[in-house]
């Protein structure tokens, strides 16, 4: 199979993007991944999105952006899979390119909250829940990661500043970040004085949705710029799974399934085990998300997760470094963007431009992208080439 | 490139179907397939849906069809490109297959428009528009392609009932089609007394919105079960380009250069020319639609598409047979999985199994699928291998 390149990266600051459309907000990220790939063209254009249709009032995004962006006539598509949107426009965009059919293609994730306000946030996200079974319960994301929070922490005699450490990591590795929507350290008595949004979970244990916009131009080796500069880094392993969307069906709703199968189906297509993965982008939509991940990927027994949070083993200088450039707890959650902003962060740590934030000798990234409670599970091992 | 074979085929009827749920409609449809495919079982499902999350307050189609299907644990992830998303989930499915990386993908297209009514249906059809600068104006698809139609016959001097033999020959062939919504064949006066819609466009220029789930399995042909029955049918080409969302933004509004683009494309692939195609399943949508889109490929010059109907030419004993199992007119339009009922359908004129429709010794097949005014489009040569 083809080896595909990420050549080129860009996205935008997350935050609330009121004065800024949803396709502008596209170009801005689409034109610093091209340039960053030596100017690139691509043939196809893979948009990974979440809720535009009922956030924006805006479905067809792919043709939408590709004019937009200048690349009339390029073949383009949107690609949903709730909040691993975006991991699974990139995998949509790495097959294509594996294919030999695509020589480059632009993978952009994007999302806009602030089209909407309030209860109509709650109501979209709540189609990303089963509808039948779940959402016309009231049971909206929040709820049911409380849900699991809240038995985790029975099962396991997490106490109640337990989760503390995850949102501390993500807060103090965005202070470096410049496009990270929340740039403060907090203290452990921030989290512990916070307000409750659905107990157990408060304030630092979700991640706040915001808009976005990341892109990636992915190529061929031999495709690359003659003039290319950058330290070159590749897609070494990607893989998918998909799990129920309502918890009763699952054996055990405190095991992720989905980021343990997808995890391992990739770092058995880059021939790398657990041990050499540098530093772990996980899906912090909520800190139980973050714990759970953990342990399924295999950094953590089940359980204990939570503990590599405690003991501050997820820093920068810990055993896995997670969340590294903020995660989605402080450099924001922009929806179907979000699994883009992760690629977009690894690739900055493996070309060694992390800034402060960087992880020594980074050579092996493993990315994951979540959709609901790990439904779906799209995973990508990033490497740095030399 | 690996060659990728169509093993299986499913299709619930297309109709109304108040008293079934979304999920259900498309277990339907891939129990069947299944079935066909003599028992392949898939590692990817890509879901084509143009507007569940509106509809039916449900996004996130993949894992839930996945699961709902016995299928958990596998990639699964929705493809939408507005009226296109069938097509495009095929291509995501065929580039999967081609790729390498997945040995047998199930394409699902679904859709379920009597989840709302009314006003809710067009407010949903409208986020497949350019929300900034059509739908905003109340602009809706329809009335888009009433401007599209009334320009075109003024252009072309094109008579009242010009269009009328889009609508004969579509019920003409969904008589014999019992998938077909509607099976009753139309005399010239019903469509000359028919009321209008949006002037020009009269009850039978526009394809009924209805419910229906297609399904398709690919896969490689040395995977294929021992004991397969079914006449083979591949992919011969695949390719899709998009456009302007905005009519304004178009240099030639009546002409569809995604349609031109992608069937160039698909048959370059396939090495073959345009008289070497037995039939091709258009997008039906809207008669002004079938006219464009035979002149875009290039079966009628600029202007005359119109000709071809009124001239009985898309009949089944016509040159270029068109719509051949009853098309979105009679078949019905079920949004998302359109464009997977294309490729249902010529898969079952090239084994051979089209009954009464069936066009004498077809080997190419080409099928058209369109979002918006041909904002996107995706085409497909299917082969019969003999």
């Amino acid at each position: 199979m083809t080896e595909v390149v990420i050549a080129g990266i860009g996205q935008t600051q997350v935050g609330e993007h009121w004065e800024i459309s949803l396709r502008d907000l596209a170009l801005d990220a689409i034109q610093a991944a091209h340039k960053d790939s030596g100017g690139l063209k691509p043939q196809a254009l893979f948009v990974g999105n979440m809720l535009a249709p009922n956030l924006s009032g805006q479905a067809h995004l792919g043709a939408l952006i590709a004019d937009y962006a200048g690349l009339t006539g390029i073949e383009a598509v949107t690609v949903e899979a709730a909040g691993a949107s975006g991991g699974a426009a990139l995998r949509q965009g790495y097959l294509a390119v594996a294919s030999g059919m695509v020589d480059a293609a632009l993978v952009v994730g994007i999302e806009k909250f602030t089209d909407k306000i309030g209860a109509m946030v709650d109501e979209a996200l709540a189609t990303t829940s089963d509808s039948d079974f779940e959402a016309v319960q009231g049971l909206n994301p929040t709820a049911q990661a409380a849900l699991l929070m809240r038995r985790y922490m029975h099962e396991n005699n997490v106490p109640a500043d337990g989760f503390a450490g995850f949102a501390l990591t993500a807060h103090m590795n965005g202070v470096a970040n410049k496009n990270a929507m929340f740039r403060k350290a907090i203290k452990p008595e921030t989290y512990h004085k916070a307000d409750m949004v659905s107990d157990p979970i408060n304030m630092f244990d979700v991640a706040p949705n915001a808009d976005g916009a990341a892109a990636l131009v992915l190529t061929r080796r031999d495709l690359l710029p003659s003039d290319y500069k950058n330290p070159l880094v590749k897609i070494a392993g990607s893989a998918a799974s998909s799990d129920t969307l309502a918890l009763h069906d699952r054996k055990d709703i405190l095991y992720f399934d989905t980021a343990q199968i997808s995890a391992g189906k990739a770092m058995k297509q880059a021939g790398i085990i657990l041990d050499q993965i540098s530093f772990f982008e996980y899906h912090d939509a909520f800190s139980i998300f973050a714990a759970l991940s953990l342990e399924a990927v295999g950094f953590a027994i089940k359980g204990k997760g939570w503990k590599l949070a405690a003991e501050n083993e997820i820093s920068l200088k810990g055993k896995i470094p997670c969340a590294t450039m903020g995660g989605m707890k402080a450099r924001g959650f922009p929806g179907g963007a979000a699994g883009v902003y992760q690629a977009v962060e690894a690739v900055t740590q493996l070309r060694g431009q992390a800034g402060a934030n960087q992880i020594a000798n980074a050579k092996f990234g493993l990315i994951q992208s979540l959709g609901g409670p790990a439904s779906t599970a799209v995973s990508h091992i990033l490497q740095r080439m030399d």
